[in-house]
């Protein structure tokens, strides 16, 4: 932790942060700058955030951390990448890509089935489908709860695909956890601290979806919450984030692909039907996705999506599902992965 | 709802958007511009939704909604603004301005309660102070929980200010309200669906923070949640966005307050203390957020901030909070309150 | 500047950079923390973006910066307030506060005439009007150029208020120095480093709009461009940033008021008109501003909004404007200002 | 255009309305809802703007647009793709994509020379280099000026590729398209429109980056300007947007590609050097933008990253640069481009 003095603090001022960082714990070393003092403050990590308050002190100009304050999830502390494996042979983050694929609601045993099987057709590797749905208003679907999770291990059970489906909050998580194959936690979500502490305690993976406002380092600290709690298989999803942008739903920042592949070993996933909002999106942006470096996609697909119970505009038919897997399918060698 | 046709759309694809509007129980209305033609579906608000689907259809360029998607928090359908009584007199979104104050987190008995006597000294209506504490990383300070409501109670009961303070899950709301006059929802869980339901069913009022990305719109929709689950008292909390200034800790909002005004009959309050971030900030935002027509704010107190287990460099000294009040008390008059 | 080493950098790596920095000319201070290694870099400000470089050498985590880098628009530099003086009285930084107010455009001698009467009338400071108008779209009115030049010098004459109009391009300073008591930058210009260059050769004070995406740190670059290039005299006007809400125009920044008057001696002018963009916002934003510590408010009048050319939908009438004036009267005391 | 009337607006107040969007030349049609009465209104587009002044009468509650502001930028109506020839065989916007690529800033005759010969033996088919820097400090290298430009022209010369080069105001229009072969307007100039009016007057294609706010539609106005003035000869520059993400310098929003692919027929190219800020997600990103569909990418490159005059830290070295290439070469025929 870096405290800066302001230009023209006194040597009292100065003396006096130098002693309560001593109080604090930490090895104070002063900097004597040709415009302003500087003092460093070493020691242990864990009570660096105490060291924040020296900003109120006279003469204090800023506080500047220096060490992130993510462990588990972070790259520096873990060599190596996570590979999350499922028990049917599906594996996420190692050289194949995972492809999820679904409607955004399960709506109906026919529409859930038909839609697995022409996932499984198609070469996709998981099914989606939301049971539990978060809904800006409180006019809109809400999802069909436990009858819809019950549909979608149907749907595992004849296709053999596993299933991943969202949990809305901590009390939820035992009935999900039950039928679902990895536990999705979605955007609106992942600061739901209860929720991601629940999660720590759960056996099955947890796909953490970014906020809409999450930076890259508040998401990862999200993941810490799960891996803190003991549950170290969480998956990253990029989902478009919000910006001043209307052109798109969301504004999908590719950039936190390779960012992601820098500062941790979780598996990253990214999710176009949401990122654009726009079904004629999906496809070049999942092609961006994974030339980005990312683990997988996550589409949404419908038999009819101008008849689905929500996000009927982003989600592709059958047709252009097997198209954007036939281009997957190409891309992977060119970025050294299989699908 | 308004569909948008693309410039030259075929006269079937049109013919195909008009019936769908007529199937979905609307009556179509065709408008032949010079440049493109439109189509306006007149008809029930509820089933409204279904309409989007439609920019799915070929020849449709966009879909445009004209009514606003919030109903009972909506100044259009319910005229005269809302006050919400405390039992002990206390009321927000009156003449009357209210100030709430205290620290970020319960710390001790002696800390809640030399605060609480110094916010009613100097003028205070209300004491804030959280118990169970939503924190960006599991490493940081997360509040003393039932311990912290109770000392919340205690010190109510010897100074006879209610008390606001925060549940963070829908496990908790009983146990907050047992203790609580007010309930918080943090900006983090303003679309914590299960929790605003849950809100619905509970007798005390809700403080709805907004959250760090929602619109306006959003945020009347969380607040629709919670009316419609039968909880009509709730009380919205301008307390700041996130942008990608980094100066302040987030942007306060103020336009929002004339908006508010304007579109909703629920109380409005601001937040300056996170909304700047740093207790330097606070007195003229305060006043600010009075000038533009707030029912009253919010602030972070503590006897020693550089102490503090949380958000230290956003509080006020007991000092400065008189200072804060003085000055409130004569902008009072001139925006027509009282404090 | 302060250099992070990477966890488990090694000792050459350490050396590089510490010899690296000798070379440029600082003189390194090697910090051994428990995690990892930190250099301090001490030494002349003006080279300080040379060290930046070290980022890319290996075993490098970020370069952090210490000081600002603003100079002579900082109050650390300058102590004391920067107050402008204009010819005939008006003065802008001062106790007295300075209200500017006018239409949008200039669009003929009636308009402008009848508009600076009732602004005089109403206890206005200055006349503003665009006579060269940037707009976003090359099929709208673009403005009357230097006729509108000739209409505000008239308005002038008859009125006596000083005058304050935008000037678009370095090429048009001269002509609009002609004319105008102060030079307007818009937001969309607050980066046209040319024409900032072009306005420090000037004799007159500069307004200096902030851009929609503006940091405060970039917009003080951006007047020290002026005041580097020549010209001490510039004000700062905070008209409201982008960001994802769409309920008003822009999203007001009045966090950015009491920043300045921490950061910078220089005096600031905020623009509810544009800041909100609609005029029923206005008045309680215009008071907002003000009792967040502004030295003034720029104000679009028009004398039938309805018929304006550009904006009509953010200006008030004449009746409207004089209200304003009542109240911000009644608050420049409570301001301890005066109007 | 649609005027929509607030639920419970008077009688005469929608014929007040309905008169005044006849005076304004337009056919009125009013649709009575359930909940409001809505009017559309049918004519010319040219003087629609007028239109937006009725949100200002009484029992008005919004005025929505529902045309597309830009016309000869709008894929509605110029059928077919712009492909931009270049006078020595490079071509942008057709089958083949194009590599731009080169310094920053120009900085001496030996490493534009040397960077040059680099480029055109990795296969990049244009040389980039800043002569004129638009830097958001003044105590930062503004560029070599005329000297620049002259090594530019030299270095084109010996290597035959065409170079690209930004301008930086009107006055310099003349003097860079001198040298230049496609002139560059920078992000803090793409709403200049004094500079992008004389852009329309000039015979070299224009190369426009995106503002680093500038929605979509904004983005094409100002393509819009250099159309209408003369130019058709328009790029687009995808260089990253300005978000609350602070872990790159920009968030490169590859949504723009498939968005701009439907909306004009211009041709896109990705900035991955701007849009992340750090050489290490550059190949990753420029990738990624390829896979979205984009016609090209512009690189910075620098035989000495860390000596660069400016933005070192995201500047490719030669044999990343040709890391780069290869990489590209095998992505193009999955995409059905060549390089």
């Amino acid at each position: 932790m870096i405290i800066v003095m302001k230009m023209g603090a006194s040597k009292d001022q100065l003396e006096t942060v130098v002693k309560k960082v001593e109080e604090l714990g930490f090895k104070p070393h002063v900097i004597h700058g040709e415009e302003r003092k500087v003092v460093a403050a070493v020691g242990h990590e864990k009570k660096k955030t105490d060291l924040y308050d020296l900003q109120l002190y006279d003469g204090v100009e800023a506080v500047v951390p220096i060490s992130k304050p993510y462990k588990l999830a972070s790259s520096e502390v873990k060599k190596g990448r996570t590979v999350i494996k499922l028990p049917n042979g599906v594996s996420i983050g190692g050289k194949k890509l995972c492809v999820m694929a679904g409607p955004c609601s399960v709506e109906s045993e026919k529409q859930i089935l038909e839609t697995a099987w022409a996932v499984k057709k198609a070469g996709g590797h998981m099914l989606r489908g939301g049971a539990f749905k978060p809904r800006t208003s409180p006019y809109e679907f809400q999802g069909l709860e436990e009858a819809g999770l019950k549909l979608l291990a149907k749907a595992r059970e004849e296709t053999g695909l596993p299933v991943i489906t969202e949990v809305l909050n901590q009390r939820d998580v035992e009935l999900v956890e039950k039928y679902a194959d990895i536990l999705q936690v979605g955007a609106r979500n992942v600061q739901n601290f209860s929720l991601l502490k629940e999660l720590g305690q759960c056996k099955k993976p947890v796909f953490l979806k970014r906020g809409l406002s999450s930076t890259i380092k508040e998401w990862l600290l999200s993941a810490e919450y799960i891996i803190t709690s003991g549950n170290p298989n969480v998956i990253l999803c990029e989902r478009g984030i919000r910006t001043f942008e209307t052109a798109t739903r969301n504004t999908l920042d590719l950039n936190a692909i390779p960012v992601l592949k820098k500062e941790t070993h979780l598996p990253v996933i990214v999710d176009p039907s949401h990122g654009t909002g726009y079904w004629s999106y999906v496809i070049p942006m999942a092609m961006a996705g994974i030339a980005a470096g990312a683990d997988g996609v996550m589409i949404e697909v419908h038999p009819k999506p101008e008849e689905a119970l929500s996000d009927g505009g982003q989600s592709l038919t059958f047709s252009r599902f097997e198209e954007l897997m036939g281009r997957l399918q190409a891309l992977a060698t060119v970025v050294e992965r299989s699908l």
